[in-house]
């Protein structure tokens, strides 16, 4: 339904104007699409033009804190979510969105694949979505990077007993939230009474893990989750919680997720979201054991901007998708979307 | 149309039982499939069982030379072709399959993306497929990790400007046509002469970097091949040509292909094959210029191991495409083919 072309008829609603959602708005407006709405609940953003938090020059757009009055006036073709990581925080805005008949995509992680860990609002956010004819989907650097580049490096092996993988992040880019959510400055102790001992806040790598193997066809039969706290080895600046993180403190979070599916693979992926000391950098790396072994990674991934970038590109599938809540698993892999910029040359 | 499942009534032809062909009958007979009928030309093969070749039990199927009886005998789904590389070569035994209506699967490197290579060749043989209702597909580990790969790792930029790549391959691998195609054992001057003047010998990046463009949207402007020598640093052993290549002799070719498309993106892939050092192993890495930048990898590829398995992994995607020659940019990326193996657990 979509080409390149189409991106100028484009109407979009972005729904949280903070860190991502400023970045998701630049790509969109540099692929030509209109930013018809912009709402986030921070006060202190009220008013402002887009432009300006993006960067660029004046749009004549501004962010709004009632999403009910922009969402009735603006006919999006789509909204864009940049607002929590959990179904249970992101139920209000992604109903606000579906109730009105309009397609959602979000970065909230659990979303990529909530079925395992929030069966019933999941349930109920698939049954509102082909009530009202839209489309819910849940994208960002894990749609790419964590479901669809394995599965296909797959595409090239004979057998496969085990996928193992380690991929982090660094928890100074995504805000206080994610900071909060990863334990950042607790104890050790206060980290293994609370976040390691609570399934209530499982690590985005169970949805990623079972996105993983529903697109393998593979059928889980249990999860196991550990999360471990990382240690600052040395005093450590967290500069979005505003505090140093004594040496001996929790600087992050290490979750090992390890997903034994019925046809005796194992998929086992270790997710790091941690403050960064100077100069690390992020993981994506892999490994198969199998016929061949194999061994693929991508180094040191800008998560920022591959999120963004992944948010964006997926927008023609989530338009073309049938309505309902739907995985990126049951999607082909995203496309890079270009804006055409034909080059004009002469051949001799 | 196919599920895992249905291996179990694959009938497969196998027509060229060298290396790689016993590799792929391996693995196809492992998935389930059934190999009705094997064809060599090298009648020193001629009556040996093919579970003899595969390294397994006797199967009671013989490797024959007359390629029409085997055809005409033993009806099968597809037939597997582990022949030769290049188009003109492969012409007279893909034909004998699609002028039967066979369904034809090929390692020959350029069928990957024919079309600028061998162009009247290419528009001949998808006519045929049409006539006959079949269907003719090159694949490979290009396939998965020279096409798709890029293109799926750059569903999460937003803009690119260079795609940069090296791959390689150990000529040991491959036989001796490919070893001579490599300018093994020539002088530096022999190689300038020869392979180095000639377009006749494209580099097989020259058809993985069309399907790559193909793939991504972009229109090819201009194509530049350079053939370069890779130069022997020590005595070396090629044991497939049953020589020592003297020092200072030609071990390779490292062929640097730059396309330019009209969109402005330039794709610039290295594909250096040569006779390995001891230790030495193959290369898969590319470079995105653009936002973000990217660098991605699969380590050390078992180059044979993942060309097997992707032409066997590809087998349901030949099955369900339509009539013609198809080219794997047309095609999903392929999905890993596992026989099921149902683990009983019991979950507590």
């Amino acid at each position: 339904m979509m080409n390149q072309g189409t991106w100028d008829q484009m109407r979009v609603v972005q729904y949280g104007c903070g860190k991502m959602g400023r970045v998701i708005m630049r790509y969109l407006t540099e692929k030509g699409a209109r930013i018809v709405g912009a709402i986030d609940r921070d006060e202190s953003l009220a008013g402002k033009d887009i432009g300006e938090l993006m960067g660029t020059g004046r749009t004549g757009v501004q962010v709004r804190t009632d999403a009910d009055t922009v969402l009735d006036n603006c006919a999006p073709d789509i909204a864009v979510l940049a607002l929590q990581s959990y179904l249970t925080d992101m139920h209000k805005p992604i109903l606000e969105c579906v109730t009105r008949g309009i397609n959602v995509i979000t970065t909230a992680e659990e979303l990529l694949f909530s079925w395992p860990t929030s069966p019933e609002m999941t349930a109920n956010l698939d049954a509102l979505c082909r009530e009202h004819g839209c489309t819910v989907v849940g994208s960002g650097m894990q749609d790419p990077y964590w479901v669809h580049f394995p599965a296909l490096m797959l595409g090239g092996a004979h057998r496969v007993s085990q996928v193992e993988g380690e991929v982090s992040y660094n928890v100074e880019d995504y805000g206080i939230a994610l900071a909060k959510a990863h334990g950042v400055g607790l104890t050790k102790a206060e980290f293994e009474r609370t976040i390691a001992q609570s399934f209530d806040v499982p690590s985005y790598v169970v949805n990623s893990n079972e996105a993983l193997c529903q697109r393998m066809g593979w059928s889980v039969a249990q999860t196991r989750q550990q999360a471990l706290p990382v240690i600052a080895q040395e005093d450590t600046e967290c500069k979005t919680l505003g505090q140093t993180v004594k040496k001996g403190r929790v600087i992050g979070m290490s979750a090992k997720v390890t997903t034994i599916t019925r046809q005796g693979v194992v998929v086992e992926i270790q997710c790091i979201g941690k403050v960064y000391a100077p100069g690390e950098g992020d993981l994506c790396d892999f490994t198969v054991r199998g016929e061949p072994d194999m061994r693929f990674s991508l180094q040191a991934p800008d998560t920022v901007a591959h999120t963004c970038a992944a948010i964006v590109n997926r927008i023609p599938d989530v338009l073309r998708a049938p309505a309902g809540y739907i995985t990126v698993d049951q999607l082909p892999p995203a496309r890079f979307q270009s804006y055409p910029m034909l080059l004009d040359m002469n051949e001799e």
